[in-house]
């Protein structure tokens, strides 16, 4: 039993690491299997052949799972723990499956890819962007904010210049919001744009504003990170020091 | 006539926070149905909610217009105030609704969005934002006029290049504008591009230098947020240094 | 003679300045009438003002220019600076104008544009950007390489990819080099885009390495701007400690 | 021999330099006639001249591989470092174009592009970026992780937003897929786009959050790139303490 724990828990061992790796590439075929399912005009063999793999991998997690409940120190932990409430949504689906369809539900199996971020080696590049979100959280949610209100008075300004023009594509302030997220973010589809002068001089001068106010929040976080990262460095310095 | 100054004024306590959340939460309904009433083929019925909400919303806007006039140590102060004027100019529109039509101005209730950004413990972020706009102002403005600048030029260029095989799209220097707000900000709509070998060289080479001065601006905002989170700990390191 | 070199040269007077404001106001309206006279179906009566504008001024930035000259200390001096020559070439097209039809050449007066940024103000600020670009040389140079280099294999990579499935719009590599100019940029026009599976992986991995390439110039000005101005302010901190 | 590897190796002296730079523009001039060459509708006499060219250039490389093996202190050595491998195989498609026909490995030779960045005054600059990159790699490989993950979560979110209002355009989730990349890269070529409401709303969430993870890395790229030279000046002023 310690030594199944020791394998599943941990990966600092060689069997550790190994049964990481076979539960990483478990879930990059599962994800794989599911984008391959919703392709059209598929082969029956071929589903049939998915259907297998997809079944063989969620009796491998439904295993998986119960293990880890199994090894826990404290199972109620795991289980409440954000890790083990994806492990549980990943294949619940399946049981449900037979009761109703739930084709859409499903896709909840993909939670899990958020297990490639808990590679070992990464904890350390986590918690320092986690400081960096917590250095720079306050402008990071007013820059959200603003974000928020400038979208919105970019649609009410765009929708007043351009309705009369384009009442078709701008009917209303919500198909204006969906033309100023497209431009603020500088995606520009080219579904709708301004055609009148007035729309265009707004436009202009909302993506003068809008991109300093936009791009920000990237920036906001790399400088937080290098921030973390000289934090870090000097209570690494610290400890060396004291020693 | 004191406790209804402490509700209205202040946040800290629990009555002046709850007040506060519902004033937030009246601007954004008043948002929310400005936006629906914009929406075409709407029920009769519909409207006639959307009209009576508008206006409980307004006659709560009003008295709590008039009330804050009430409470301010210095009237004048607030009516002549930054906020005082909005909460001003979101109330008009209803009282000269009735005698002209004035569907525009009623948007001008948006403005009470930036009531948004009062919330009371983001007043240090913003603090710091201003701080930030400050240091780095001369570079912001340097840049906003060289991208200025810079959108003419390429506006001129395109034009020589594109007129002759676009002169519907390129038909004059303020259409080729359009298309270099749209390029140089990477927007890029695609209802104009250039098709002549000339005119891609140029867009290329305006492309090259414009990316490196357009997107400075937010970097410059981040590295200046960075900057004045620095000062900000430092001046607060010498205040418990001292104490 | 003195009194007329301090209003021309110098703009710490009151009478400097406002010739200074007026010169750039002269630019601005020569550069909006220039743009006017672009747009097609003008009326005569229209043309005609243009033209009368176009002439008052080109007088006045002749006299201006000849005063220049007039009240320099080294003449030859500033003919041969960036702004004499500037200021030589804007006025040139009006005296060649007869002679041969030279419409592009009249283009040449917008380069009088960068004369606004001669605004004394922001003297400092263009000191430091030139300090920041100085710091960030090499780096620029070197991402600006890279790019270059990027945007051709990934225009030899996708004319590969799409040539058999498009032959007409990825005929040549330098076909797919407009391609790549406006997918690295993120400016994506949507007039060329990969239609094949291939096509698209493979843009999906040069964008992938290309975001992280093309806009790091920006960030680099940023960050280097943030440098110069810290060098800056130790200079100024070191005079101050020394007085 | 001795000189004949200054000339080679080194470009300090004034013949090495010469010979690095006719190098250079070989391999410029090879890269130029093989785009040329992809230009349909040649003529006959403008294929053999490029084909010329082409030989000329082969042979010169030839002779320079061979020379560079005959001067090396190491040959084994050069042969396997990666520019000897470059070198190597940017020559191999003409032994093997009569064999075979490949014309897509002839573009192999563009790889010889990578010698440009050889230039002797950026090696400071390419040290600095490898320093960088080292300094940012693990945030680096983070963001390429979460911006994969979320790719994908975008790409399965759209599908099923709308793959009932569009099936051809959203058939599966490897075409939602493509419109993930072309989204949150804000590409945008407009070839895809959702257009139910939920689509929209998804949209803007994911970009809310993916444009904030995708721009991060460049950002990344400058921080570390200034880090990294505030390092080496440090360094630099180190051993001028000691001398």
């Amino acid at each position: 039993m310690q030594r199944l724990k020791g394998i599943i828990e941990k990966t600092d061992t060689k069997a550790g690491m190994a049964f990481a790796i076979v539960v990483q590439c478990l879930i990059l075929i599962s994800v794989v299997t599911f984008s391959i399912e919703t392709l059209p005009h598929l082969s029956p063999t071929a589903e049939q052949w998915l259907n297998g793999i997809d079944f063989a991998i969620f009796v491998f997690f439904t295993i998986e799972y119960l293990s880890r409940i199994a090894v826990a120190d404290h199972p109620w932990h795991y289980i409440r723990s954000f890790y083990g409430i994806v492990d549980l949504v990943a294949i619940l689906p399946f049981f449900l499956g037979n009761v109703i369809d739930l084709r859409a539900v499903r896709a909840f199996r993909f939670l899990r890819l958020f297990r490639l971020l808990k590679v070992v080696r990464y904890n350390k590049a986590i918690r320092r962007l986690f400081r960096a979100l917590n250095i720079a959280r306050e402008e990071i949610v007013l820059f959200t904010l603003v974000t928020g209100i400038l979208m919105y008075l970019a649609a009410v300004g765009i929708y007043y210049c351009e309705h009369d023009a384009q009442p078709e594509k701008f009917a209303s302030v919500f198909h204006a919001l969906w033309w100023a997220v497209a431009t603020l973010t500088t995606v520009g589809y080219g579904d709708v744009y301004p055609i009148t002068v007035g729309g265009r001089c707004f436009t202009f001068f909302i993506l003068l504003i809008g991109l300093a106010v936009v791009s920000v929040p990237a920036g906001l976080v790399a400088t937080a990170l290098h921030k973390a990262r000289e934090m870090e460095e000097e209570e690494a310095g610290h400890i060396r020091n004291r020693e």
